[in-house]
């Protein structure tokens, strides 16, 4: 990724930016193709709102106009959002009577937080979620639904392998229940550090929330238990007592996995995500081999994401870390060139100016990038100005030939007919050469 | 345009969404067909490389992270972007390494401007730009390019007539010398006004200027020449003695007349455009009927867009109003749909589900846009889930049978080979039904 002049604002060249553009391009396509819809949200919530989620409030730019008195009260200021959760919530109720419910949205835009950066952290960055918004009611079915489509978008894109990580609250509530914990929240807190803090680090902090020994090695024996296919449901019933809530993560999760692509998902019973909000299935994708990464998607199922006080509004939803991932993505991948163009019409003289641009709007027209050079020139310096931007052809109107430049080679063409070959129409992404 | 809950933070609905996103779509199609390269930069400069611009001063949205003191110094903070100028300027010099010049990029981008909102006035709106920077030299040609572009791009929009208005900088500096005018810049801001205070605010306050009563005359006259042709050039000549930099002017904009779309460009000698950093040609872009919206369009030539000292970077750029576009065109038109979904495949019991996924898959994989029922539900209530959402088709798979909803037309189907109706596979902008 190109150097950032402003440490945690990540900006990209414009080779870079062809292949984040065809990231954003993929995404999308799948998103509508299965049928989400895409909405765009503000920049700013109001900083009380955005504050009510709570752990992440110092991480937050409060905005300020210019003459606006030093010191002057925080009351109702903006902020930028730090995620598309909290605008989604906003959005719905501001909406009700614009969507049909369920709502399936997507939304893919920059989010920022006011943190001091860190490696692998951006204080600016794109994100891509998808949500169903059901009001008061919301299908199970949309649980299995949204990771479906996220690993649709993953295995789409050159990153190699990729695992979807996928608990689900209920279970982990129900077990902590058998194994008589009281603090069953603390105790899941705790769990989501388990990569970070290791199994000593997780013992000590239970321990400070009074778990008994038995407690947490139980904790950390539910943790422990991972699966690609529903073989998870009996070692937990191995492993503890039966109960109501238990027995509704463990269907839930176990439909996730049968609905599953077969491929990438993973019941994994270490995943908790520390969102306080969600309820249900849990997600966490990383990209085989590059755990310490982080996270390139994330998100779950919540019973209550915004409520009006009369109806509640259950979701489930999907976050893909764009930025990251397009990070990623750029340590193997580069674009086959820097600018859209394919042909570069060349000039003889200025008097021929306008059969270039003849030239060139015919292949415009049927879809082909062009460009006229912008001043009459040697063919030589017109043919430099084409190599130094990765231009594959050059076409000269006078004598009706285009040359591809990488060969050499010059054929007759017309400009109503002739094509580049598929590969060369537009900037790629590829493999960077190994060097 | 839907309601904002924020003054001056426009927010769409799912359908108008699909509006805007028809433009940007149609907007960077354009721009990269004529070569233009796609950039993003952060959203964030510091203060001061903002305030250098002087004018906005008070209109920049300064951030500060909620810890901050309150009151602390005001020095190297950073502030939202009022425009993509200041960042461009700032890019290039950061990536003279990274790109070709000329550098042709485009960047479709929100900016913000902390001002109290009025009457289509924008607090946070999206812009789409293009530009040509040069090192040290940049041709003229570039002067003529992006107003065909630009022109290109409105006229491929459903908005009615538009006017793009062209004049020159050197044109006026030249005309005032020979009217022997000393505040010639002064003048040009006054003459900026024109359209707002008329011709009798003018003349008050050019001889305020100090201007004489006959320079007045002069400036008021030179600013009253239009022309679809060059023949601006012998009014002018008519009006004011010879100079080098007015024949230089005059050389300039016949040269962007001739060279334009010979349909929506007009020689206007009132064009002014208040920034002070235009040198050359200046745009401004007005929909006919609907001046006083405001310009969609706007921009023009500049010497220097930054300097790093030893080297110079002469541009020409010209913006898009977008979200002014896109109020404009929802005034007049909607989407077909509020989903991207064409066909809604039904499902007869959870245990056939499987037998669903397989033919909304087939489906996607040739591009259709297909989803599946969320829940086993009678066909009725299935159909009144497409319906609500404008979904055209609802797919049978037990019976292998496709239906029009609208026409109530049911036909055997293969999800292989079936396709929709082109006009129905993706949601269009269509001219909203009159009364």
């Amino acid at each position: 990724m190109s150097r950032a002049s402003l440490s945690g604002f990540p900006e990209l060249t414009p080779q870079e930016r062809i292949v984040e553009q065809y990231v954003l391009d993929h995404v999308r396509r799948t998103f509508e193709l299965h049928g989400f819809a895409g909405i765009e949200t503000r920049a700013v919530e109001p900083l009380e709102s955005l504050l009510r989620k709570g752990e992440t409030s110092k991480e937050v730019y409060v905005l300020g106009r210019l003459q606006d008195e030093p010191g002057a009260k925080r009351g109702r200021e903006l902020a930028l959002h730090f995620d598309l959760t909290v605008p989604l919530a906003r959005y719905v109720l501001e909406h009700t009577g614009d969507v049909a419910f369920p709502f399936k949205r997507y939304q893919i835009q920059k989010s920022w937080r006011g943190e001091r950066p860190q490696e692998g952290r951006f204080r600016e960055f794109t994100q891509a979620d998808i949500d169903v918004v059901g009001q008061d009611t919301l299908p199970f079915q949309y649980e299995v639904d949204v990771a479906l489509v996220m690993c649709e978008v993953l295995a789409g894109l050159p990153i190699g392998g990729f695992t979807m990580r996928v608990n689900n609250r209920k279970l982990c509530d129900g077990a902590y229940r058998s194994m008589g914990i009281e603090d069953r929240e603390g105790t899941l807190r705790v769990i989501d550090k388990l990569a970070k803090i290791g199994p000593d680090g997780v013992k000590a902090e239970l321990s400070g929330l009074g778990l008994t020994p038995e407690q947490i090695d139980g904790a950390l024996a539910l943790a422990s238990i991972q699966s690609r296919d529903t073989s998870f449901v009996e070692q937990v019933r191995a492993l503890v007592g039966s109960n109501e809530t238990l027995e509704e993560g463990l269907a839930e999760l176990a439909a996730v996995i049968e609905g599953g692509d077969g491929e990438h998902m993973l019941a994994d019973l270490s995943i908790a995500r520390g969102l306080d909000y969600y309820t249900g299935t849990v997600y966490e994708t990383t990209l085989d081999g590059r755990e310490g990464f982080g996270a390139i998607s994330a998100g779950g199922r919540y019973d209550s994401l915004v409520s009006d006080g009369k109806r509640t509004y259950p979701g489930v939803g999907l976050s893909l870390g764009v930025t990251r991932l397009v990070a990623a993505l750029l340590a193997d991948n580069t674009a086959t060139r820097q600018v859209p163009t394919a042909v570069l019409v060349a000039v003889t003289s200025e008097e021929s100016r306008v059969a270039s641009r003849v030239v060139a709007g015919a292949l415009r027209l049927r879809g082909i990038p062009a460009e006229v050079m912008p001043s009459a020139e040697k063919f030589g310096k017109q043919i430099r100005y084409a190599d130094r931007r990765g231009i594959p052809f050059v076409w000269f109107p006078e004598s009706g030939e285009v040359k591809d430049i990488r060969s050499g080679d010059q054929v007759a063409a017309d400009p109503a007919t002739w094509s580049p070959p598929e590969e060369d129409l537009w900037p790629r992404m590829v493999a960077r050469k190994q060097g």
